[in-house]
C-alpha cells in the first residue's frame, strides 16, 4: 500500500521529519511517499499562510495522487482537505481530523495543545465543522513557532508538557491532542510524562488511512466530492486544471 | 493482536455471522474472539432490549477483556460503550460510532439505513452525542426485523437497496451507513449495487481498533473512564462488581 | 394514585430514605410504592454501575408498573428511562430530567452540584440530550461518595453548601439543582442557607408525575415508546422478556 | 392555593373559556383567578399583537400577582414571561413552555399544531430558546383565526385533527401539542380521535404551577429575575413603575 | 433619506444624545428623526422595563414609520424589533443586531460590555437568536445604571475601559461591542484607548439602514413580517390597532 | 473612498460584469477598483477550484489592498476571506456573508438559490460558520454553470425564478439570496418577478463596506487577524510572503 503524505509547507527538513514519524507507525507493506508543494510558505502560522498552502496541497494531490492508495495531509489546519477529496478517489485524511476522531475513542473530553495562540481559531473552527464541540474541551496556544519544533530540546518539551498539564486540569480532560505535525516526534516522550493518551495526528491519520484502504473504501464520487469539472486554469497553476 | 468482539444479543448464530464478517477484514495476526452475554434479549429492537443488553456487554467486558488488546461492541446502538471503556484500558469501539467516523472521511453527507423505524431515534441520539449532526443527513428505517437479516435473500437485499437509493436522493448523501450488525454480510453486495461507499460498522470498528492498538493508544484512565470504584453488587450480577 | 418509586441501586436504606423524601411532598391520596432492583450495584458512581442499574430499573418496571399510575426513577443519571417508557404506558419521570425542568421555570441559569466529579459527564450528557444547554450553567462535583450522604452531618452539608455558593458565583446562576437522590433529605436545609431555589429531583419528579397522571396523560404508544416487540430473553433475565 | 391565570388578549369571552378549561383540571383547593389586560389586541396573531400584549401581561402581574401563589400566562407565545418572573416571586408558567415540557415527558418527538402559519416562527423561537429543538419535530399552521376557535364546530375540529394526523406522519411524532389557548376546550375530543397524547398548555401549566407551589419553590430573586429596579414610568403606564 | 430613530425609553435627554450620535455618522442627505414612546420606563434595565418599552416601540413605528425610509431601534435589547418589521415595510434595524453584525466583520471573536449584570442574559439571548454564539465570546456587566452614562466623566469611562480590557484578555477577543445606546458618545474615546475596534450599535445601525435603503431593500411582506391582521385594540392603545 | 473588488476567478469578462454591478450601487465618491488573480480557475464550481482561487485572492489583497479603504471578495464561497483580513487592516467583506447578513435584516427565514448542486455544501458550511442556521431555510442548486450566467437570457432567468419560487414555498421563506456573483446583473429583474426581497451579495457587500469604512472601523489587528508573521515563501508565490 502506498500513502502519499503531504507536508503542506515548503520546509524540506520538516517534510522528512514528518515522513519519519509516519514510517515509524506504518504497517509492514505500507510505503510512505512524502511530498511538499512547489510553492508556498516555510511554515503555516496564520490564515494567510494556510490559504496559500491549501493551493499547494491541491497541487500535490493533482500531481501525485494517481499512484497512491491513500493521502494524508500533515498540517493541523487540514488545509485543502476538501479539494484533495475531489482530486482523487483514494481516501484522504487530515491530521487534525484524524487526531480528533482518535481522541474521541479514548476519552469523553480532550484538549488540544498547539503552537501560536493566533491559530487556535483555526483548530476551533475545525472542531465546529467536524462536530467535536462536546468532546474538545479547549484549544491552547503555547506561542512556540512551528519551525522551532525541529530538534526541540528539553525546554520546549517542558513547555508543551506544562501547557498540557494545565489544559488537563482546567478542561477536565482525559487526553491530549498535539496540535501541530511538527510535534509528532515528541508524542512518545509526552505520553510517558503525562500519563494520559497523547494523540499525534500524523500517526493517527496514517493508521486510519491504512484502515480505510484495507477495507476498499474510497472517497465518494457522488455529490460534492465528484471529480472537479474540467476548465482552464490560468497563470502559474495552468498545469493544475482539470 | 486479540480483539474481543461482543455481540450484545444472545443469538449464537448472529454472533457467529458477525465474527465471520470481522475475520474477513481483520489483518493477518489479528485474532477475533467472539462473545455474547450470558443473559438478555435474542435481538435488540427497542430501548428496553437495549437496556438489558448493555448490562450484558458490561458482563462480557468484565469477564473477558483482560486478555484483549481491543474490544468491539457489535450492535448499532453502541450499548454499554461507556461502561466498557471503564471496565478495561484496552481501546473499545462501538460499530455505530466507527461507521459514522468512517463515513465522515468519505463524504460530506451520509445516510443511515437501519431495521425497525422505531429504533431510528437510538441512532439519531448517537449522531447527536457523537457530533455528526451536520454530516448525517438522515436515518431511515426499513422495518426489517433484526433476525430476518440472517441468510437474507434477494427480497431483503432489494428492500435495503431501495431504501438506500431513496435516502441518497432525498438526503443528497454521498455514502450509506448500514445501521445493524446483521447487515454486515450484505455490505459488499450493496456497495456494488449502489455505486457509493457503503460502510459496515463491524468492519470499520475492527480496523479502527487495530489502528488504535497498533499505536499503543489505550482508553484514558483519567477522569470518567477510570476503573469503576469498588463496591458490592447484589443478586445475579454479584460476580460483576469491582 | 399510586406512584412506583424506583431506587436504581440495591441499598435498601437508601431506598427507604428516598421514599421518605417522596412521601413528604406527595399529595394526600398519593401512595408511594418504593422498589429497588433484585440485582446490581450498591450505589451508582460511574457508567459501569449505571449500565447494570439501568437493567435493574427495567426489571422493576417490568414487574411492578402494571399497578402504578406513574413511575419515578430516583437516580440522577435517569438510568433506564427510555426502557421504562416502553415497558409501561404510565408516565415515567427521571429525577434529573424533572429537576432540570423545574429549575428552568425558576431561573434563567442554574447549576448542578453532584457527588463524584467523574460522574459530571453523565449529567452533562443529559443536559445535552434534554436540551438544557443554555440554562444549565455548570455541573460541579464534590467527590462525596453517594452512600456517605446517608445521615449526612454538618461537615457534608457545609461542603455541599460551599460548592453551591461557588457555583452560583462562577456560573452566574439563580438556582441550584441537587445532583443525587441521596441529597433529597438535605434540600430544605440547603434552601434555607443558600437563599436561592434549591431543587431536589425526587420531589420535583413526584409532583410532575402527579400532575401528568391527574391530567390523564400517558406515555405515547406510538413510535419508539411503543411496547417492546415480543421475543425470548435468555439467562438470569429470562422472566423479563416480552 | 390561588393561581392568577392571565389571558394576554382582551377578549373577555376567551378569558372565560380559558378559565373554565383551567378550573376543569385544577386540584380541589386551587382557586383560578382569571384576568386580562386593560389594554391591547382582541387576539394575538403576529409579533405586533404580541408586543402590545406582553405589556398587558406585565400590567396584570404588577397589579394582581401579590395575592397569587402562582401565575399562568395563557397565550402560546408566552408573552411577557420574563417580565412576569421579575414582577413576582410566585412561580410563573407560560402555556407553550408547559406544553413543551409535558410533551417531552411522553414522547421522544412531538409536533405543534397552531393557528396562523405566520405565527409558527413565534413557536419555533420558543422551541429554540427553551431547548426543545431535538424533541419538537415540527410546528404546523392551520390558518384558523384565533377567535374562530370559540365554540368551534366539527369543521374546525376536523381541520385540526387532519393537520395533527399529517404532522404525526410527516414528523414521525408521538404526541401533539395544541398551539393556542383557544384550543384548550378541544383537547379531550382530539385526544380521543388521534390516539396519541394531546397536550393543552393551559392544563399543563396549571398542574405544573400547582406542583411548584406545593413544593414551596419560587422564582429566584438572584440575578436577572430580581425585582425590577425602581424608576419612573411615563404616560398611560405610569402606575406600572417600580 | 429619512431614518426614524426610536429611543425605546422615555428620557428625552437620552433621546437627544442618541440622535446626536446618529447624526454624527449619518451621510449627507440623511435626516435623523428622533422619537420616544409616549409611555414607558425612564430607562431599560430588566425584562419588565423591556416588555413595556417594546410596546412603546410598536407605538412609535405605528405612528411614525409611514414617512421613514428606515427605522433604527436604539436600545441594546432590540425591543419590539419583530413588531416593528411587521408595522412598516421600511427596513428596521436594532442596535444590538447591527453591532453584532459589524463586529463579526472585523474580528473572529468579540466581547460585549454592558450596563447592569442582570441584563447580560438579554444580550446573551439575542446572541443565541441571531446566531452569533461562535463569535460572541462573552457578555460582561459593569453595573453602571443606564442613566448614569449621560455626561459620563473619566471615572465611568475608565470603568468601562477596564471592563473592556479584562474582557479582551479573558475572552481572547479582537473587538468590543458597547452594550448600551447610552455608551454611543463614548465610542471614539474608548476606541482610542483600547486599540481594537469598538462598535457602537447606534452608529452601525444607522449606516446599515442607509445601506439597505440605498439598495431599495425593504422588509419582506411575505410570511411572518406581513402587515398585522386588522383587529380591535382596547384601552389606552386603541389607536394602535390595525 | 476606494473599494478593491476582487473577482476570485480569472475570467476577465466576469470581473467586468461584477464591477459594473458594484458601480451601479456604489455611493457617489466611491471608486470601485476591480481585480482578478494572476492565476487560477476560469470559474469556481468545486472545492478544488476554490482552494486555488483562495490563494489568488490572497495574492490580490497582498498586492493591491494597500491603497484600498475596503475590500470585497466576489465569489459566493467567500474564498480567502480570513487570509485577506490578515493581509490588510481595511475592512474585508465576502459576498456570501454580506448577503446572509442583509437577508437576516429583512426576513425571519431566507433561501439561497445557487449554481451547481455540488456547491451547496460550500454555502451550507458558511451558513454554519457564520451562524445563520436558524435563518437560512435552504440552499438550492440549479445546476447552471457559472459562466453560463454571462449574458443570461430568459431561459436562465426563468429557471432561477422557478427555483426561487419553489424554495420560497418549500422553505417558508420571506427572501431570496442569489448564490453566485454572476447572478448580480439579474437581481433587479428577479426582485420584480418574485415579490420578495432578492439579495445580491455584491451589492450588499459594497454598501456594507462603505458603511464600515465611513465609520472608520477597520479589521482588528489583535488576535488571529494580526498581520501575518514574516517568513520566506517559495516558488511561484515567492513575492507574496511577509
Amino acid at each position: 500500500m502506498k500513502i502519499l503524505l503531504i507536508n503542506p509547507n515548503t520546509t524540506a527538513s520538516m517534510t522528512q521529519a514528518i515522513a519519519q514519524a509516519a514510517r515509524a507507525v506504518a504497517a509492514p507493506g505500507t510505503e510512505i511517499v512524502a511530498a511538499q508543494p512547489s510553492f508556498g510558505p516555510a511554515s503555516i502560522e496564520c490564515h494567510y499562510d494556510e490559504a496559500i498552502a491549501a493551493a499547494g496541497v491541491a497541487e500535490q494531490v493533482r500531481l501525485g495522487a494517481a499512484a497512491a492508495d491513500a493521502v494524508v495531509i500533515s498540517c493541523f489546519g487540514d488545509p485543502g482537505l476538501d479539494a484533495a477529496r475531489e482530486a482523487t478517489a483514494a481516501p484522504v485524511l487530515g491530521i487534525a481530523e484524524a487526531a480528533f476522531h482518535a481522541a474521541s475513542f479514548l476519552a469523553t473530553r480532550f484538549s488540544v495543545v498547539t503552537t501560536l495562540t493566533r491559530t487556535c481559531v483555526i483548530a476551533e473552527r475545525l472542531v465546529q465543522r467536524y462536530g467535536f464541540e462536546a468532546q474538545c474541551a479547549g484549544v491552547h496556544g503555547t506561542d512556540i513557532p512551528v519551525l522551532d519544533l525541529e530538534g526541540a530540546g528539553e525546554a520546549l518539551v517542558g513547555q508543551i508538557e506544562e501547557a498540557a498539564r494545565a489544559a488537563i486540569a482546567r478542561d477536565r480532560s482525559g487526553a491530549i491532542v498535539l496540535g501541530c505535525a511538527g510535534m509528532a516526534p515528541l508524542c512518545a516522550e509526552l505520553s510517558g510524562r503525562l500519563g494520559v493518551p497523547v494523540i499525534d495526528g500524523v500517526a493517527a491519520a496514517v493508521k486510519f488511512a491504512e484502515a480505510l484502504a484495507a477495507l476498499g473504501l474510497r472517497t465518494s464520487r457522488r455529490g460534492d466530492y465528484a471529480s472537479p469539472p474540467p476548465k482552464p486554469y490560468a497563470g502559474c497553476v495552468s498545469h493544475l486544471g482539470w
